[in-house]
């Protein structure tokens, strides 16, 4: 797991602005979704690479290039021509490892963020970073790997209904980003489920089998904050910038956002909170349950061992050892050694420990 | 219990704004009810659905609609048309695992909190979203069921008693609040003094019995704090919004609000560390017990082992042992094992064992 | 303990600015204090109940009256009525469970605060609640119970040296404040030497008897901390209060009041720290403990079981057991126990156990 | 070690400003050092009392004033006439267990901090409390004790050399704190070296010893804290002020002394988090140990105790035993031990004990 | 490793402003490169000591003098004399054991940072002290040792290609502490790796040899911490100061910088919170393994204290003991114990020990 904190060493000594892409290897193909849409018109178009700028069209259409696949660093540097981005911007979008932000190069919005999923096969959740860029009539989008995230929206446009084909550029980064962030709570979702798997687990019977799932999921959310945090400072910042991008109709969707990522980071530090929680309570009942196990280690020994002294007293094979010619002398043995076992039972008794 | 944190992944995808209930299914009837008042006026109906826009009355008077089960969203999207209110809002109102806040739309105030109460029965909390809408002349009220929260509001207004009846609408929702605000006072109560008794139990017999409902109160508490942290906020953004909406004089009502929400986050955090205090007291007191059993455990092992030890070497069968044939051996020994035990016992004295 | 924590659950659905008293039921009469100073005056009267209205007095005037005993609503009312205080703050007044603020009224402040006792017959600390009214010319101040806090200030007055009959109305009010804050100082020294005799407990022989008093004196810690932290913010906001009511003369007198509240939260947050460390202390010592028991469980346990062992075995009653025949069998079976006790604490010498 | 937490209860319900010192009782001289210099001269005198008030000097002239030992308050009254200096302020000199603090009166500044000291004899950090008022063209500096402390400023006046002859008052007071905060270094240092050795013993061999020196540590550090914190506010108050009396050729000074504070800080919360990991591990291993003792114990009782019992069995008196009379039975019986001790010895090495 | 911490109390008492080396003794030579460059023009010399003032260029030429060791104080002298730095910030410069800082002195700006390293040979991340003064066309850095940091830095302004050669002396200090942090994610990645090993290791088996090195790395967070957190304040005053040193221009490559900061701090905090829950897992590892060898052993001596107990009863040798002569008395008694044995293993079953 702890491969998710990547860590971007390769880059070092490198010039600022060098597109070189330093993420896992991957060998997929890349697909790029080339739509442009207004509230009459709707042309998709899918790409291997991307090789020429596109014609600008008037003013109420919107054109939106969606790019899976950021391996391939041509076609950034193609897209970064035609749309004048900045190589600073480009190498952000290639490296992956970085924290969620929103940058304002008053051409532009860039907007970095996660994208989280839960794998049901690997029991884990997988980060991805999506990057969205908002020009004036355009927005880039871009994902690490060829994932369908985003089909949702293309088939609102596709269908036309509602307002996304109405509403412009500003609208559908919105859409694309509340998709995203919604995704954050299948995740938790699941994640709930399994703490509360865990939970009635650890009243019932806290065995040792929690532990590690107690922790793994500690790990997720650690991993979860880090995601989530810098996003909602991310979202404050896109709503209160007075960028002419976005249309005041459309900020009070960014709060809608806001208040969901809010929620996010809520619930990420209330399933912290109870994780800890219940690791204690798992803690505290592997002491309790020490505890009991030695009372009774103690207990059986408490009573057999000055017994057993007793019979091997009298198993000694002293010559004159009067005792032993009585004829009373062994169930009076016998006696006091019943008597020696019900006054120890009684001192645990008193003492509570049975 | 952590199904009280609710995650919405039903929504994913779908575009916002749209009005689908996705709280628990219900199958209770909608209790709408239709309260028209003014200084001189009392007028009450209840409805079934909600059909007609209402006719608009004269300065003075206040319209309240109280809507109890928010699960038959045509309800909701009618008074949305008649009232105005954005689709977003509306889709708050029905998502009813969200965080206390206040949004200001200008022509209203959307105000969303949390209502709690103990439930007696189940011996737990039990959470549900109310949420308000001030607009001018009017307050629509929204309870997730048909409970009966705002009963004590309608009798002050029926009776015409108090400043209630002739404040206007702002002042409603300040009464509103301030109930649901002070039931938190009675759910805090409840807590007190299963604390109290359970620190009662602590420090009198720390058993077992006192780990799961600690852990069961310091959830609870968590789950307070979600509530009451935001609501906070929520309550400091109404009172410093400087909205037509509010009159100045209820401004002072709505500081008293504050303190009364402050005074809860106060005592929810002082239970809190009340309750961590009493864990680590309880994990001390587990700690000692367990000390002293190993004490007991220790001493009579230490002077049994030697003792059972010696009698096991005059209980071997060789054939020459000398002492074996003594006339005093047998009470030499027990002698010996006797000043054995008693100086083992004076080294435990010695160390404070005993 | 936690009755400390009071909370107000009687009120609930009651209208705001009703006078009812929720605290604890008391049968003590009221009194109440009345006293008219100037630069050159001093008059005092003691009245069991406030009946009539005073007759203002000249500008340099000044009227306390001080009221122990709140709960007979009756005299709030007739003091609310005369000197023109809000529903709302007589309500705060009499509401004995609420926290430390300030409220500005303009036309009077509000200052509600705590004051603390340390009771050496219970070895408790005890709070009460205590409001001060400043207004133009006059200052209120009410205690929970008959209790004489105010008697050296009263003692001054008479006194007439100093410059507190000098002084308007807003010293009068710091002076009362000042003699509350400064009662903390007592209860913290008070603290002070008991944490320190623990301490020298804890450190010369950690025995289970100080755990308790060390939780409880983190619980007392606990509800002082929730005593000065609010209190700090309401002085702060006095301090800075721009409100004709204060002097400038007196902002340096406030300042220095800020000042004593900050040493009180500093002192109480260093104990808790405190407190902590002793726990800890307190917890490894325990843990410590444990390791040095079984440790000589565990010397003892190693020796004497093989040894026994042994002895068991030529104590069996086998036909054929060559070595119980031998001359020297004996001796030979003696001197090899020898060996194993002595090369067993000898490993237990290089484990450095012994 | 608590005694350094003064509290002042003795001043309780005495009026503001009353000076009545409350420290400890000292039977000590007190030495006033007076000093007057400029570029061009250097007065030193030496006085039992202060008298009589100073001749005011030329422009370029500084007065310094150095008070050592505050218990005798006719020198503060007097000196406060001379001065000027407010009775609250003079209070705030001779009550020597307030935090640190920057109080701008206009007239003058008045700065109070804390010196420290490693005692090397009691192996404790003392602390002593050293006020600073800079005016205009003259500096009071006041502490507790008679020590020498500013020895090396007045070396480096009476030489002349350096700027400290030609820059202003300001300057001076400069100088003084700069000494002050300087000292903090070599008890800090003291520290390091201190939690260095610790850690390595810790390491090395994690005995019982190390446990009350981390405490202790924990401790100095709390109160080091409780001294730097407020010493940092104050110093960031000062530099931003905007009096008339700091120079700004001052400023990059305090500025570079408000660095070293923070430095300071930095250091303390940094031994504050190493000391706290320091008693981590070593409880971690206490665990450890008390698990590897247990496994000894565990092994050997697991592996006599069945052959003890089987010893036991074969010691039985039965007269019908088929068992003890067969000619191989005392081999067998010693094999099979055999077999079930290797067969234990298995099962842990299985189980990863040994 | 404590030494890390450096504390300066050998400067206690020096005027502010002398310059003396503090620092660890280091005999290596002095070198100081000294490199001239423009669009057009690259030269480069080296020198063992700074002993003449440079002859300044055209407008469009930087110069850059670097300095590799900081302990011979004549250098930065001399330096300081030719570029008018102020004697405090050249006592920063050699003063080694200071915090991350940035400040403006109108003329020119001083940056402070530590340049960290991961010393393979030694297992340990090492610190180094590193300052750069950027002025109007020029560059002066410092480092504490000889190390080749800068190198890659040279090569490109050799090279001519990219854009260092073409702008000016503020790119040229951004370049340099580009370099320094990028650094910070080559100790990240190999403290990454580590955890990562030790992570496994933990799950696998929880054996004593984690515990000193998850200590270690703690250690190694704290000191990253230390470096990391001033640093980005440093860095975000930097990037605010509106100086005309740094052109608008260069103001989004010091917001990459910024982005990179946050991220090693961000990475430093969730390894420290990874590191924290490793220890609890490694502490409730612990536990749980004292709870399964106390429950093998208590198993044990359950079972066989009873059956020993038994034998030794009937290893007594009392003249009359009826069933000692009893024909079925052994495997009555054999029977017996089996019948004890089976039901205490059944019992352990009941309890889910076995």
């Amino acid at each position: 797991m702890p491969r998710k904190i990547r860590i971007r060493s390769d880059r070092v000594g490198l010039p600022p602005g060098t597109l070189v892409y330093t993420g896992e290897k991957r060998l997929e193909e890349v697909k790029i979704t080339l739509i442009e849409y207004g509230p009459e018109l709707f042309k998709e178009r899918e790409l291997k690479a991307f090789e020429q700028c596109l014609v600008p069209k008037g003013e109420s259409t919107v054109t939106w290039v969606n790019v899976s696949g950021i391996h391939r660093v041509e076609n950034l540097e193609m897209l970064g021509e035609c749309f004048g981005i900045h190589p600073l911007i480009l190498e952000d979008v290639i490296s992956t490892e970085q924290r969620p932000k929103v940058e304002d190069l008053e051409e532009y919005l860039y907007i970095r963020l996660k994208h989280l999923d839960y794998d049901e096969v690997r029991g884990e959740v997988t980060i991805e970073q999506v990057s969205v860029i908002l020009g004036s009539g355009y927005v880039l989008s871009f994902q690490e790997t060829g994932g369908n995230f985003f089909a949702p929206i293309v088939e609102r446009l596709r269908n036309g209904r509602g307002r996304l084909r109405k509403l412009g550029a500003d609208y559908l980064a919105y859409a694309l980003l509340d998709l995203v962030i919604d995704k954050y709570f299948v995740v938790l979702e699941k994640a709930g489920y399994r703490i509360e798997a865990l939970e009635e687990e650890l009243v019932g019977n806290p065995g040792r089998e929690v532990l590690h799932p107690i922790h793994h999921l500690r790990r997720e959310m650690i991993l979860l904050r880090r995601s989530t945090w810098p996003l909602r400072e991310a979202i404050v910042s896109l709503e209160r910038r007075e960028s002419p991008l976005i249309k005041d109709s459309t900020v009070i969707y960014l709060r809608d956002l806001y208040d969901h990522t809010v929620q996010v980071i809520d619930t990420v530090e209330t399933f912290r909170e109870i994780l800890t929680g219940m690791l204690e309570l798992y803690l505290s009942s592997v002491s309790n349950r020490l505890n009991s196990v030695m009372k009774v280690l103690t207990i059986i020994a408490t009573i057999f061992m000055p017994l057993t002294f007793i019979a091997g007293v009298y198993g000694m094979n002293f010559k004159y050892m009067p005792e032993l010619e009585w004829h009373w002398g062994y169930p009076l043995v016998m006696l006091s050694m019943l008597l020696i076992a019900v006054s120890m039972l009684a001192y645990f008794k008193v003492k509570r420990w049975i």
